[in-house]
């Protein structure tokens, strides 16, 4: 079923990508660019624009095969803004001393590259098992209202999820082969705003302390452990990002006063129950208290079995390096996936990612494409 | 000893005091009317401006009489801004409804006028025992630096203390007869800055999160009574006025937390114990911590005693009604006073005033000059 393979340079392929000026919402020309290779190579693509109508989200979904198993790649072409100083221009693709500078290199146009050559290295093998998907968004750096979200929505209502989904992300804090990201924690924000009665110091019965309703609440908010972690989680985290009153006068008893916080939160807790504890506390302290709690994320987990067991093979056959699974830091588009089919994280060196000079090794390149197509035909496809 | 006494009306000399624009730190003509009222009644004055040579502020010391007992009535011829809508002129002195309105004729030039009149009257009686003086300041309203405080001081080195202080605030809440001040509480400022490290919310051993350390170190402050209240006091109370951090990015951990608060405190503390105690806990949970104290005044108290005795029995004499011994409320310039010598506040009916409209009854004026009279002959002056 698949069309004509191509041999693609992952080093090549990186570079074209990386000279697309691509900063979130910008395409800069790569989803296009990608899409004629993936064509080339026999892949349908589609473009999948969501979001308002005079500004879309793009998105790119490719497909090539029919049958099952379905293991999607999943990405993004978009980068952070380069921000100043750099030493290279970040998107000129400059090597030099065997690495290649740009932004979006390791996160993560380098990731795209690698797995796109090792399909055309599979296919150069014989015909896919089964088939090969690329889901890759250009808002995963932005809001991600309108990117891999709908997308895989959108791949569900037509019944075409799926089986595995590996997601391109730099997960190796300092050299490859260092970590599979298995699940991500959960994120979310509440905004809780204490509105009290102002007053005069010298006549505190006259008034009501909003500062000292919010200090007893968001005291008994921080005081706890929410848990210890998990099998596979490190504990949750609970950090209060500001309190602000803005009152000046001495003298005086504000009227107001305003928290904000963060939890970062494992597998033993969901959003909803969180909103509600949060709710609770502050309902007793504060029982006139606006609290606005936004979920950006719940906490997922795949757990550890043959896929994940073949892709740290593929890792370690590579690297000569077993990888650790692991489920720490930030969240990425995984959370969205996650709700619909299995997904693991693995991709390059993270070091310089949202930074100056971002860069990866050459040889991490070609390692990576080796490990990705070694993950292909472990997994049978 | 005495010069010739007039025969001075409160109302008129009120109303003239009235007329002089003295807000602070303006004074308006109020203190060389007040001089060469005095003057005619046989005081002799001395201005004392302290404070800067280019803006100094106004002060006034009169004193009838040589020997003792000294007693001196202390007060201030400065009045807060009058603001907007008003419905009488705040500096015409009109007389409406048998009212007499303007800015400072409850706080305090009305009580000002009516112990002048009692001395005058006072002086028809014969001679006095003794001598009387009046500590009359231009910025009890403002910061106070150069007002009764060097004034005092002044009058220390001097050796020229007095042996009982009237201070003449309004210190009835509704009606004249209500409350007699014998103390007040103390006043202290303190501003906590946490100093902790910036980081991202997904990796907070990476950071140390300085809204945390205050949370708890507010938390304990704010925790316990600091007292339940003393003989003649209410309970201290302490109130955090702001918390203020400024961040509003949900996915950072912010570098600096900033927490203010206000103690008004009794007998039972004092402005250095408070201090030590904030230090300490503020030094437990954020060691790295800036503490700035400031204690703007110390809680004093003048025991109630025959003197005490005998002007609230000069208020029941001619109101018909016991006055309460109080020392709840903000803080005033007897604070400055009771370092050197016992001191008590009776005045006017304080509900107007620092606001709209302030004014007070016409026979409230005649009222009080009875009472200062009536303590006079009673202390034996």
């Amino acid at each position: 079923m698949s069309g004509p393979s191509l041999p693609i340079d992952p080093v090549a392929l990186a570079r074209d990508l990386l000279r697309c000026p691509s900063v979130t919402p910008a395409d800069g020309g790569a989803q296009s660019l990608l899409a004629d290779v993936l064509e080339g190579m026999g892949f349908r693509t589609v473009h999948l624009p969501f979001g308002p109508v005079e500004a879309p989200t793009p998105n790119l979904y490719a497909r090539l095969g029919e049958g099952h198993p379905l293991l999607c790649f999943a990405g993004h072409t978009d980068v952070v803004p380069p921000g100043d100083g750099w030493a290279h221009d970040p998107f000129a693709a400059e090597i030099q001393d065997d690495r290649l500078y740009g932004r979006g290199i390791a996160d993560m146009k380098g990731g795209v590259a690698c797995f796109v050559a090792a399909v055309a290295r599979r296919l150069e093998q014989g015909p896919l098992n089964g088939s090969i998907a690329l889901l890759i968004t250009g808002d995963e750096e932005g809001p991600a209202h309108f990117g891999t979200k709908p997308v895989i929505e959108w791949l569900a209502e037509r019944n075409e999820l799926p089986d595995f989904c590996l997601l391109g992300e730099p997960t190796n804090p300092q050299a490859l082969g260092d970590v599979i990201k298995i699940g991500r924690r959960g994120s979310m924000n509440a905004v809780v705003t204490v509105a009290g009665t102002q007053g005069h110091v010298a006549y505190p019965h006259l008034a009501d302390n909003p500062v000292h309703r919010l200090l007893a609440a968001f005291s008994e908010l921080t005081a706890p452990e929410l848990d210890q972690g998990s099998e596979w989680f490190e504990p949750s985290s609970l950090q209060v990002t500001s309190i602000d009153v803005g009152n000046m006068a001495t003298n005086v008893i504000p009227g107001e006063a305003v928290g904000r916080l963060n939890i970062r939160f494992n597998d033993l807790h969901t959003g909803t129950g969180l909103t509600q504890w949060i709710e609770n506390v502050v309902q007793r302290h504060a029982p006139q208290a606006d609290v606005a709690v936004s979920v950006s994320g719940e906490a997922f987990l795949t757990q550890p079995g043959p896929t994940v067991a073949c892709l740290s093979e593929a890792v370690r056959t590579v690297t000569g390096r077993v990888p650790k699974l692991d489920t720490g830091g930030g969240t990425s588009d995984a959370r969205f996936i996650s709700r619909y089919c299995d997904v693991a994280e693995f991709g390059l060196v993270g070091a310089t990612m949202h930074k100056r000079d971002e860069h990866v090794e050459l040889q991490t390149l070609e390692d990576l494409t080796r490990i990705y197509l070694a993950f292909m035909e472990g997994y049978g496809v």
